[in-house]
């Protein structure tokens, strides 16, 4: 996951700025697109099985939101660009799956780009989609990767009528899909907190080297989940502070609600960041203990032994005039001594504190 | 405490923006009201059992300070919120007990959260709980997750009359009782501080590995104090700087004061830091050193006994021609080796200041 | 490399600025220029082997593209100099091919400094040219320190006529210039990232010293991208946002576009570092259990031994009165003492997990 | 020190602001005012045993200067608050002798706290104390929590009447106060520096325990002296820039000047501690060292046995049938062969470079 | 060199601001005074003996560029002080050789302080000298510590009339003069780089002692240059943004010139510093190899000889009924039993790749 940050995009090297090339692991299915038209009154649904039908829905009364689901298809993102007046770079963008979180300002519309990410217990690692917005004076595009199931919340409230939403403009509704995603991510932290916490539990049971792994795993999705969201960050922000027509004045609340959510997730991982690093220090600490306790341990026992085996050395040497060899009670007094010595050493290593 | 600073916010994703949802740990005891009203001649207080009632006080003269204990009631938030016309957002932000420090300005009235801690010297660790306060421009709102007993001094401050508190606005109230919360953080601190020293003391006397589970454990509480305290400070400075009509030029001072005990606090977070640090530098090196002085000492005895017992193994060999086997004074002389060597290689290792 | 990156400067020192002395390693081919002139009807290309025949087309209607290969030669760096009006300091940094990436306004042409960037993933290692280029109103020229191939998908463009370069001016031509040297580090990061991924599979299989060189001549290229890259993000975004009246308006967004680029080109740097220095942790914890298993294994051995050898010695003392020398099944019994201890032993290490 | 930097605050939790209580430690003298008034002509100088005395004054012509010592007597203080209409919150903030260096603009005064510094060069620990000054349009006030000795050359000074002094007004004053304290922090760095430096060259000579403890408590000062300086430099920095009308135009290069020595000290601090890091660093690759030169010599010794020990034993074996044991030059020559095996080890050691 | 950044500036604790005091090492020669006066058609230089005479000059018509060797002299200072009307703060700092690089602007002129650096290839140090610049209308006074010889490359320049200096302003003087400077320190750049490259080639020969100490020696060296040139950084900026009337706007252009090299000093600073670190890893690295190395060799042959010291036991004992001891073929078999487990103890560590 780590150096697959980077796709393919050398395949674009050469090519003119703006030419439609999909970058993204290949998922070439063709395009799905949901179009959802409300307003205070009514919400009508219908999914257009082709591009020309939902692209005739622009001019209606009230807000138009129209969700398109599979990117790798040209075709249809560059005619839903001709018929929205889209900037070619802006649809370059949407087909690379490959962009940091961002918000541009076209006059004529806000592009924005976030990461739906979900969070692989198993693997302990991050997946993450792509999700391009359009947001125009009364309609609003999303793209996604491949399913948009995401959204599924909002739609339901916007079916419903309940809140606020169906009152109000196309930027609540960015902002309902914003706030949806950014909700999404605290699930996705509920994971890695749980998987950090069984690891923890883990580690302080048996410290092997397949813990060390998924810490590593786990620091590696931190990693990734806050480079996702620390862009995200400041383009809630700018959308908050830049005074783009598009957003109405009322939205700014809710706008800087979801930026506290973002501050909150920020801190979220750096205190697992922070966890993981105290893992890794006591993960290194028990290693390194364990290895120190079999040094001393043995050690121990060889230091005993050293002197043991000198003094039965000393009684096998051959020579003729040896006095003690000859006594009846040389050999357990011999044995005495060394029980003698071996009690001192322990006694002596115990005060030391050496076990 | 470290990974549960992510509370079950999840069971939120997927509803709509403003929903009123009570995120903390569990504690769905009934909300207690208790008004206290003040001018400079008088002040009242009543425990408003009946949220109707305190709500009918609104438009009295002088200032109005109604604090409720607990937040997991739903009902009485969102009374409380019609009668003072609060925004959805802030009462879901009252709700959720898992905010940072943070002011927000909604023009008609100021929205703080803070947070009051407790040390528990016992475990090392701290409990925090999160208050919120609305600042009208006659009134102030406080939110207790559990019990208010912390405002206790300002209770009684207004009750006797004495000081400038009664003279000043509901401004001067707010500052009041942030000031008693940073007060309460010295308090912390002070715990905080004692337990460091006892940790130090015992680390001399005897370094083993519950004083490094220790030493975690109060690293951990300082870099949540330490979050505690960041952003309070922010929320202070903004309170000084911002020109809100809420807030008298003639309490900046006043908030200026509070702010220059929060730098203090924050420098005294940053000392502990570097104590335990350097308490972790002490233990560490005191463990390895330990460690080597064991290896050390063991190998010199295992140093000292190998010469000799070559030459107890020497003179062990049975070879039928060793003349020195047959001399009388052989083994006192191999003796005598013997005591020579040991006593040189001490003498060597002496000089080498290797013990 | 990265010593090398001070290149023989202080040849110039005591020199008066603007003395034109080529910096950079020997290359003292003659120039190449060609020249590329074109408009929305038509472009004509042309080998201009005399400077002078080059210099006088700059009068002529639609864009001029003077591209110089080789600027070792002072007298052709000169003239075009003189032809143009180019301010000596701007002359000189041409010729000094160890600039930092940059940009400078001199009021009626901009001038910039870029690095092309090749990867030997033989040698891990990067060579780094430079070049330069001075926008006029409505020329450009482009000095390479040896061949210009880089530019050759531009020139294929603009002779086919094919998308908007030759309807635009000669900043979208620079842009276009920019947008391959920057495509082209993609080129270089797919080359670092499968080194790095194969360094990653060798690593595992066997980690040696050659993997440690590897690595460190890894991360000495990265860093020397990112040295490149880092002041590119400056040069361009500064190009976007100074209103310098060369650079029209539309080609703002174009320049964004870039911009984004090398971003992402420096979250991907970030993400090889994070994943070198992961690499790093790896092979020096791998060094350090294959040291210590080797060292648990062999002390394991020694003191199974030791205990034994004792015994061996005890009963190879020469004392007269032993009693279980006489016995007939006293070295039997010694036999399975020794199996004994040896047995007790293996299950006490296996017990405390030592092996 | 360290931990000490927190003095006992919590005394005042619970008291509403503006309480005089003295927070440091215990100095419960009376305070020591003496009066220094002067103009061009002429200076005269009294100790105002009574506060009233003293109080009086301040209407004269010429420039008063107020020096107390000694801040523990409340009623002291509060008299000269009310005198010179001075804020409870500066009158508090004088008692309290924990205060960071600041400067607070009171509009008819400004009121800047500073820290005087000892360097005991015995036990390498630095002793501060608060100077609190108010400059008031024609009068200083200057609080010593002790003595006030650090002042003698400026009332040198103004008594001689050289200089500049005497024809400035009482901005001047401040900036000579400030100046000697600055120059003060001098003279600890020269004592720091030469602790530093003693030992540099204990190190080299004999790396001990105590040598560690020295350089923590070293590191320690150097940390307390930076706190000091650090928010000094902004006070002086706010002072040159904020527009008062108290201090004069003419002031502000002094000011700059006073600024450039606290960037001076900044410098030979952080110089410092790269100093005591590089030190810690020798320090402990010293100790490693030894050790490691320990563990070579004794396992060198150790493996030059092993083989002679084998050898000894193998002759030690009691079969019948070996023939070498029945050679007459069986014993000299196995004497030969194990020092031949011993010279070949120390030659291949050697040429190993291991000793 | 490091604490030795201190000079005994507590020689003027206690002084009046202004004082003039030289603080530096003592090098109490007597002031030479160079006068060089030119304009665009002459240029005249002599020697002015008479600090009187030197002065008479000022206002001649053309650049009057006065050149002062050698600090010490207080009066001479004093004199031209008083004769172009210098604040006396200004002065002291011209006596003060201990200064950071800095620029400061007194209206009718701007005082600019520099860095002389010379590299000691033996010693691996550096050697500052401060060099002080009084820029006014039409004159530039200059002030070396001791010699001026740095200089002679500007002074040829102007005396042979060649290039744009003679028809530029005394701005362009002080350019040229900073830039000779900056460029010297390109030569003490490659003094550094040499002699990192040359330890580089001696570490990997032979790693010893003397290497750590030497590349200690040139990374103080790195940190001290960059001291002397980050702060010039900021003298050059500010020279260049600040709108002095004292410089021209044609000049701008070469002061960003300089302020280019003097980044990519920064730059190839930079680098040394990382080359500096990743030596040190490899030394550290290496070291520790190859005491591994030696405790890898040692402990094989330990583990070799114990099982065969173990079997020569075995047969040394004493027991009276040892029926191998009896047998013909009893020795040779067990030397070769022991030769079996030699072998087997070789391959089994050789397949385990443990040498």
């Amino acid at each position: 996951m780590r150096t697959g940050l980077l796709k393919k995009r050398s395949a674009k090297a050469g090519l003119p700025p703006g030419s439609l090339v999909h970058i993204g692991e290949a998922k070439p299915v063709r395009s799905k697109i949901t179009v959802l038209r409300y307003n205070e009154e009514e919400c009508e649904e219908f999914e257009a099985g082709d591009v020309e039908r939902c692209l005739a829905l622009k001019d209606l009364p009230g807000v138009t939101w129209i969700e398109i689901e599979g990117i790798s298809h040209a075709e249809t993102i560059e005619k839903i660009g001709q018929r929205f007046d889209l900037h070619p770079l802006l649809l370059e963008d949407i087909m690379n799956s490959d962009q940091r979180p961002k918000i541009e300002d076209y006059d004529e519309y806000l592009f924005v780009v976030l990461k739906k990410i979900r969070f692989d217990e198993k693997g302990l690692t991050l997946y993450a989609e792509q999700i391009s917005m359009v947001l125009g004076p009364r309609f609003v595009i999303t793209f996604h990767e491949s399913e948009g199931g995401i959204f599924d919340p909002v739609r339901l409230l916007l079916k419903s009528g309940k809140g606020r939403i169906r009152k109000l403009g196309a930027d609540y509704l960015v902002y309902s899909l914003i706030d949806v995603v950014v909700d999404n991510y605290f699930v996705v932290l509920e994971g890695l907190g749980e998987s950090i916490e069984g690891l923890e539990a883990r580690l302080i049971a048996n410290p092997g080297a397949s813990i060390l792994k998924a810490m590593q795993a786990l620091k590696g999705s931190t990693i990734y989940l806050r480079k996702a969201v620390w862009p995200l960050r400041e383009v809630i922000n700018s959308m908050e502070r830049d005074q783009s027509p598009l957003i109405q004045s009322s939205t700014h609340v809710y706008l800087r609600d979801v930026y506290d959510h973002t501050v909150h997730i920020m801190d979220t991982i750096e205190a697992f960041r922070d966890t993981l690093a105290e893992m890794l220090d006591i993960y290194l600490s028990s290693i390194s203990n364990r290895m120190n306790e079999i040094m001393k341990v043995l050690t121990i026992i060889a230091t005993i032994f050293i002197p043991l085996t000198f003094i039965v050395g000393l009684y096998g040497m051959n020579f003729e005039y040896m006095p003690e060899l000859k006594l009846r009670w040389g050999y357990p007094a011999v044995l005495l001594i060394m029980l003698a010595v071996c009690i001192f050493m322990v006694f002596y290593f115990k005060r030391k504190k050496w076990f």
